[in-house]
């Protein structure tokens, strides 16, 4: 258990290139940033009609994005679904629905949720373990989770979810990676019962990380609260028109989900290949844990391409997918060179 | 004075054309939407990078739009400017930057004022003086106002900013349509003294109210404990990159605040020839206060042309621009069709 500060300074993420030229200045030019959990098969654009950028948002347009977003998340119904220019910004309004308290973030995970809930008054503690979570006034955790894959099953989500509710207490479960899933896990038809809120990212799953999209899915009456604290046009015109078209888009998602999970396997084997153990992860994402990773995060670096590395674990890494066949082949030539350079140097006996 | 309920319900608003057609069902379609004080004359559109939409917003480009945001508006720099997803989601974070204790807001006005400050636990009373706004903890007022055009001079403003700051009291002064001026009346310069938010709003002006994009200009530390409120990639892809080009480019700025300010001329003077005096407004609307309002209302309605009414002053309507050249035609047709019914009507006597 980590006493965590109540401290809510800026916290450190993937996904800057900005930062990725400042720590590697003389890595070659683009960066190729493995270090989100981004798809990097967007899903298609298309032109956006000129009213999508001239005009207020429609609400009109937002219940339709609401109806879509129930059925493909698997809500109940709309008067769940909360839209949001990202699942971030909701981060301290959904802590603040429960009095300052007790915060429990079952941990190592996504760094803003602590942020969060210390903007929202809580004392916040990291814990590793599931059960400890019960003790809390507001329980926090990402399923699955970012960025080792861990996975907490359904059923023991809806037995805490309850226990806290009896108490006046909130459930927090960021699926922001569920999309891939497994999706029997989800929380998101359960909400109803109260107790609990569930965050769903747009922008990860689909590539469309720069519209700002994101849901939280709620009974009813939170979902009410929700979006007063939110006001009217909250959503974007881009991000109603992708979120409608792309959320709709059954057929697209399936498939998006095999490519993914075969992506994930032959990244598995590249890097088996150079002798790096998968921990764990989702198909969005792979999570290692090995005593070089600091010497690979250099390596890879100045090389230019960029995976996560974590402040406070040396040891691990999560690394991205790559997209296009030249980005597998930049990567696979990095990690051999990163290789034969270990191999090559001297041991220490 | 006016004591507000501290419901937090939706509040109405113009601009929605789904309204508009349930309002008026049998009205010639498209709806002309003169319902609100947006620009018509849009920003030029042009294509923005695919990865404007497919990668997370670049921290580096968000300083860029602080920057090029405090020049713009007459911050005195990046340091003072919080980029958000629109204006409306940061009332009431604005609202809660002091204690819940009294809110006084100066009346009529834009109505999410006294909602956000409701949702932050204020008590609101509506005044109608300015002087009674010293006795606030926040004091909110809309400068030029919404509706009626109402400016407050800035050295005013700038003394009771002090008063209220000595007592951790907070001013929030929304300059949503002070880019038509009167500019030598904003606070923007005035922000680094602490004790006001000024809000700017890139929507109207620049007619992209569908790209969600606002600022509060603050002091220092209260920018900080904005910022973190809203938490990183607030401000989506497409709202940074317009932002960006549109506030860098003064020539547009002044060339379109000269034609909006001879386009409300134009319109001042084809009400009149209707018998319908202006009583106030700015550059991006004109207000009316007359005794036919609502029949004028109904009339366009039917027409298919949508202006924005009040349920709570009957005698009043908000009148944005027209665009083209056939939006003025055909306003110009709808009002001699409402003047000449009028005229005709049998007088009572």
């Amino acid at each position: 258990m980590k006493l965590l500060s109540g401290a809510v300074a800026a916290v450190d993420h993937g996904g800057s290139l900005g930062r990725a030229s400042a720590l590697f200045p003389h890595a070659p030019q683009p960066f190729l940033d493995l270090s989100t959990g981004i798809n990097p098969h967007s899903y298609p654009l298309f032109d956006l009609p000129a009213t999508a950028l001239s005009r207020l948002p429609e609400p009109g347009r937002l219940r339709e994005l609401a109806e879509i977003a129930a059925k493909a998340y698997g809500a109940r119904s709309a008067a769940h679904v909360v839209a949001a220019p990202g699942t971030q910004i909701l981060l301290p309004r959904v802590a603040s629905l429960v009095r300052p308290g007790k915060a429990l973030v079952l941990g190592p995970t996504y760094a803003e949720h602590a942020r969060a809930a210390a903007i929202a008054g809580h004392a916040i503690v990291e814990v590793g373990d599931f059960d400890a979570l019960a003790d809390a006034d507001l329980a926090v955790l990402v399923n699955p989770n970012n960025p080792d894959g861990r996975v907490i099953e359904r059923h023991r989500l809806v037995g805490l979810a309850a226990r806290l509710r009896a108490k006046g207490g909130l459930l927090v479960v960021d699926e922001a990676f569920m999309d891939v899933g497994p999706v029997q896990h989800s929380l998101a038809g359960d909400v109803g019962q109260g107790g609990m809120v569930v965050l769903r990212s747009f922008g990860k799953f689909f590539g469309l990380a720069g519209v700002r999209l994101g849901f939280a899915l709620a009974d009813q009456l939170t979902a009410e609260r929700l979006e007063a604290q939110l006001g009217p046009w909250a959503v974007a015109g881009p991000a109603l028109e992708y979120g409608i078209r792309a959320l709709a888009n059954a057929g697209w998602q399936d498939d998006m989900r095999q490519g993914l999970a075969a992506d994930a396997k032959r990244l598995d084997a590249l890097l088996s290949r150079f002798g790096i153990a998968v921990a764990g992860g989702t198909s969005l994402f792979r999570y290692l844990s090995f005593s070089d990773a600091a010497s690979l995060f250099s390596a890879l670096g100045e090389r230019g391409i960029l995976v996560r590395h974590f402040a406070d674990r040396p040891h691990a890494l999560r690394v991205g997918l790559p997209g296009s066949e030249e980005e597998w082949q930049r990567l696979e030539s990095a990690l051999a060179a990163w290789a034969s350079r270990r191999d090559d140097a001297p041991k220490e006996c």
